[in-house]
């Protein structure tokens, strides 16, 4: 096709086209056009069952975190557990509010880096990403690692095992979205509402078991483990349960970062879902702490709560409690999911703003964030083998990332409801205001987040404090040095697109004058060809040889003066046996008598090996020569191939007339 | 200076030329000039010195390692290690024969792989390099484990480390030898007298007390270790303490390499020496062994025979017993030295012939054959931490590949006998007569090697049997692949100089056309200043953009509208996101329509980022496309580098005018 109006022609794929077959069509399934992408949108009920695995997933050890830190007080300190829940649903409770409000001020899509973004400026944008970052690098590494917990503690056999059944999950979760998720909402659901029905059923036999008497306690529970050494019940203790409780809460976020999904009216939609979905977990939550609390649950790496729960409850070894271990472990995979979501999502945001490197915002052959799927697997599984798959021993990482990225979106609500007071009153305000909606309720809202920021800032203070020493210091290092690679990424973009930029350019007249500077080591086919090519560039050729071998140069010389067409053959010799440095000290020398507008060139021959191996035969003198030249201006280095291949006449001189050897 | 006879030039570096400076320089000292190198001849004291580490050093580990066999049979098995150690010295005889015949037959030096070579053809010279570079590496492996064993007998808080004391050393003797051994041979002289004396101190001692009957046995000896499981005592048991004694024998083929470093008349001092070394070593073998037997010495991995034998002799912790270990300990390290003189020698012959990357014969900064010393460390030290440092634990792996090439010498030499015979009775052979130098006692001489040969061989039988499934299956395995790699590079270069042969090579002319084709991802500085390039190469540009986004295509169309100066501009579409596979077929296509003597080059503009991660937030889209070229035959691709520096001008642009921006 070619376009009239300009001096472009435009060369389409035939629409039978397919593209190129490799190991990755193997692997990864056939390439899926740009065209194939697809926008589905999804009710409530599905909604809840695509958005609430990862929140509800919680539930699977976040009562047992409370459990371990006040098992080091001893058996009684454990009743404590249940107060200490109801203070984190009443957190869960605030939370909620605030998202609400986020989901309707926000109806694209409001994460806490677009909030931060948008109403608090760069540094609190970057500070949020750094740590949703971190945070579902975290969550993917926790789930994965509890739902090995889960399978272990039905088939303790396969204990030893957890770190290599937890990172071989992770492959296949890895592996499923780089060939792209491309199934409906309602696969989702299948997991997500089996695990809520298993979870129904376990604490609703529970708690009639527990009516009528005949609950007991756990059978030959599991040897305590604690996290700390034995001490009195104190306030720093309970501050501490009191935390680790608090990653029931991760996962709350991700209704609102996802509301586009939503059929319409969304807002309303996900808003209602995102109630739902608190009110789900806050009674699950309760419950099982409440229930745990009564039989007795110890804390253990070896069988987990839930399973001691499910065992209590239907006895051990039955159907029922096979059947719930399943749901959890899916359930738990299914919240590990939700990160290979949500990270390649946000760190392409951050690429395509500059933040990150742009290859992150490349969609694969499979039309997924490859890049960003293939990081988060790299760092999950580190984190897993540093941790040995302890979710205790991540524990203190996490939540620190999602409560202050829970901070940061209601601060930056709080800012946005007073900018909208601000306006509604008359003021002026730097922001446009076509970008704030007017609400009446604006001191309320305001309020309600700003309170909602307060208290999980609060309980990040708490989790920094008591679990300073435990692993929390990390994260304080490591989202700081994020902070400052992504500010580094964005210089580096930025003052790329400055030296780019055509806003002064001038285009000079051609370069009348075309140097050619032509090293070579020996005189033959390849050298020739070289110089062939070299030729027809300029008139000005000059051929450079490094002398390291006197008899080698002999040979040159002698060679030269037989084939080299008249060229000029310069010598450098070099005692130290040097062959770079005497190269480029040469072509410096050349460019720095360079006229304006001349033009150097310096043109390498290269052998093509056939196989791979026989490069490591080769010196690679091109590949040192292209890597010591590309930092010198004005410098073009060209690469002129010699391909070795042993079948098929040898090129360009297949149509030679196998003259006798030229005397000149 | 101007050659008048030809068009060339020789630029010489000035006298007072010192090469650049670098982190080498601190580590490896300041660079050598070629003309640095430096011939010293030597006498037959010092060549004892300078030669006999090798041979001598294996006493330190030799009858421990017929104990470890005999051992299996209880204590009173150890008896057998005397008569053991007269017939591995009656083969060292033999071998000593052998060897003073080639000395005198090759006085410019003849390790096994001339001789086999010159006798024996191509394949037995293959096997002799390949068996020689195993037992180089070995030799070093072993000598720096018996060398950390030593020390960790006087200080067994040591032995934990050991690994990490022989992989320690092993780099502090590559580093020594990578800044060049340019210390006189005097100074080698004294290590190996010290050691000389010392043992002379013990032995002589020893003697004396057993004697006079005060020689008692070792106080609190070491756990004894065996490497077989209880048997009785059996030709199989006799024959394997055998096998491993001829360990003592390794490294007397040391002086045969070396003789060009011999003072004249340089063969018959060589020959002297020779002899010397296997007297001193077989006397001080053979006393090591009756005293070890007499003080009832085990064979341990915690303390060596040595360290048993000279606390019995002089008393524990006493200076003398100190003086003795630090003397073996240094011994054992100077015979790894020998390795690191005589793998990297080899391997730059096997280089120069062609078997080996022709890196291999480059010599470094300092005049060494940097790449072999580091390639023979890098498998040495592998060998130290799979082993674990363990002598007994490599010496089943030794000794076979020292056999092998004792053998094969030794049968070259025979051959070669028998040849000097058929020509002395006036036959024709093949080999030119000048080669040969007559000799009237070929006969019994070729008889004398002849036996030689004969008993290597059924050694290095024995060896493989006793030793095959302790790990000389390994070597078995190992050489053949070695010999077929060295075919396979060989064959590699032998192709190669047959394809860059001049003859018949003609000259077509010049290319007429230039076709220049140039992949673009946006219009901005870079790009304009590679299609500036671009155009003094040839009038026939084609800028070439892939797209794969939409809005990106839109907005190149758009600026090259403005910017491209009239150059057609080709849209490549690629619904799968693909960017070099549309690239390559458009170009493969462009490819196959040129006209003969047509020379299609791709510009490929590059930026050059100021720090090496910066490269990271790139692409590197040149880099890719140059390797995927690469193999396309008649395609030439250029790369003009955009250095994004900050400090200084824009490169090209300094000159200009800043001009208003163009509107075309």
């Amino acid at each position: 096709m070619i376009d009239e109006e300009s001096r472009t022609t435009v060369l389409r794929r035939p629409a039978t086209y397919q593209p190129p077959r490799s190991w990755r069509t193997w692997l990864l399934g056939r390439p899926l056009a740009t065209a194939d992408a697809e926008d589905e949108t999804i009710g409530k009920k599905v909604g809840l069952a695509v958005f609430a695995s990862d929140a509800l997933s919680s539930t699977a050890y976040a009562t047992q975190e409370i459990l371990v830190v006040l098992g080091a007080a001893g058996m009684a300190a454990l009743t404590f557990a249940f107060p200490i829940s109801i203070a984190i649903v009443a957190l869960l409770a605030i939370v909620t509010i605030s998202y609400e409000q986020i989901i309707h001020a926000y109806p694209n899509g409001g994460g806490a880096y677009i909030v931060s973004r948008d109403n608090l400026g760069e540094l609190a944008a970057q500070t949020a990403g750094a740590s949703l970052l971190a945070d579902y690098i975290l969550t993917a590494a926790v789930s994965i690692s509890s739902s090995v917990a889960q399978i272990s503690s039905a088939f303790p056999s396969l204990f030893p095992y957890r770190v290599a059944i937890a990172v071989g999950l992770l492959l296949l979760v890895m592996m499923i979205n780089l060939r792209g998720v491309r199934e409906s909402g309602t696969t989702f659901a299948i997991p997500t509402y089996f695990f809520l029905a298993m979870m129904v059923l376990t604490i609703g036999l529970g708690f009639i078991r527990y009516v009528a008497g005949s609950l007991g306690t756990v059978p030959n529970p599991p040897p305590m483990e604690t996290v700390e050494t034995a001490q009195a019940i104190g306030l720093f203790l309970i501050l501490h349960a009191f935390a680790n409780g608090t990653t029931a809460l991760t996962g709350v976020e991700a209704i609102s970062n996802g509301i586009t999904a939503f059929k319409e009216p969304r807002s309303r939609n996900a808003g209602i879902t995102l109630i739902w979905m608190s009110l789900i977990l806050g009674v699950v939550f309760l419950s099982v702490t409440f229930l745990s609390v009564q039989i007795g649950a110890v804390p253990s790496e070896s069988e987990t709560v839930i399973s001691q729960l499910a065992r209590t409850v239907f006895g051990s070894q039955g159907i029922l409690y096979l059947a719930m271990i399943a749901a959890t472990t899916i359930i738990l995979i299914m919240a590990t999911n939700t990160s290979f979501n949500g990270f390649p999502r946000l760190s392409a945001l951050l690429a395509i703003d500059g933040f990150l490197p742009r290859q992150l915002a490349f969609r694969g052959s499979r039309l997924v964030y490859s890049w960003g799927i293939m990081a988060l697997t790299l760092i999950a599984v580190l984190l897993i083998v540093v941790f040995q798959a302890s979710v205790t021993g991540l524990i203190p990482l996490y939540a620190i990332g999602v409560f202050l990225s829970f901070t940061l979106s209601q601060v930056g609500m709080s800012r946005r409801w007073w900018k909208i007071g601000r306006l509604a009153e008359g003021e002026e305000i730097k922001q446009p205001a076509s970008t704030l909606r007017h609400d009446a309720r604006w001191r309320l809202k305001m309020v309600a987040n700003g309170f909602g920021g307060l208290c999980t800032a609060v309980v990040m203070l708490i989790f920094i404090v008591t679990k300073f020493t435990e692993g929390a210091w990390v994260v304080l290092v490591l989202i700081p040095l994020i902070v400052l690679l992504l500010r580094a990424i964005h210089h580096h973009y930025h003052d790329l697109a400055k030296r780019l930029s055509l806003a002064s350019f001038d285009m000079a007249p051609r370069s009348p004058r075309h140097r050619v500077i032509m090293p070579l080591s020996g005189v033959h086919r390849g050298t020739l060809l070289a110089l062939r090519y070299a030729r027809t560039l300029s008139n000005d050729v000059t051929a450079v040889h490094v002398s390291i071998e006197p008899e080698q140069t002999e040979k040159v010389r002698q060679k030269w003066d037989v084939w080299g067409e008249g060229v000029r053959l310069v010598i450098l010799d070099s005692p130290y046996r040097l062959l770079i440095e005497p190269l480029m000290d040469y072509i410096a020398e050349v460019a720095k008598g360079r006229q304006p507008n001349e033009t150097i060139t310096v043109v390498v021959p290269e052998f093509v090996t056939r196989h791979a191996w026989e490069n490591l035969l080769h010196t690679q003198t091109a590949l040192t020569l292209r890597f010591a030249f590309r930092t010198m201006p004005g410098v073009v280095i060209t690469t002129v191939p010699y391909q070795l291949e042993e079948d098929g006449p040898l090129p360009d001189t297949a149509t030679s007339n196998n003259k006798q050897e030229a005397k000149s």
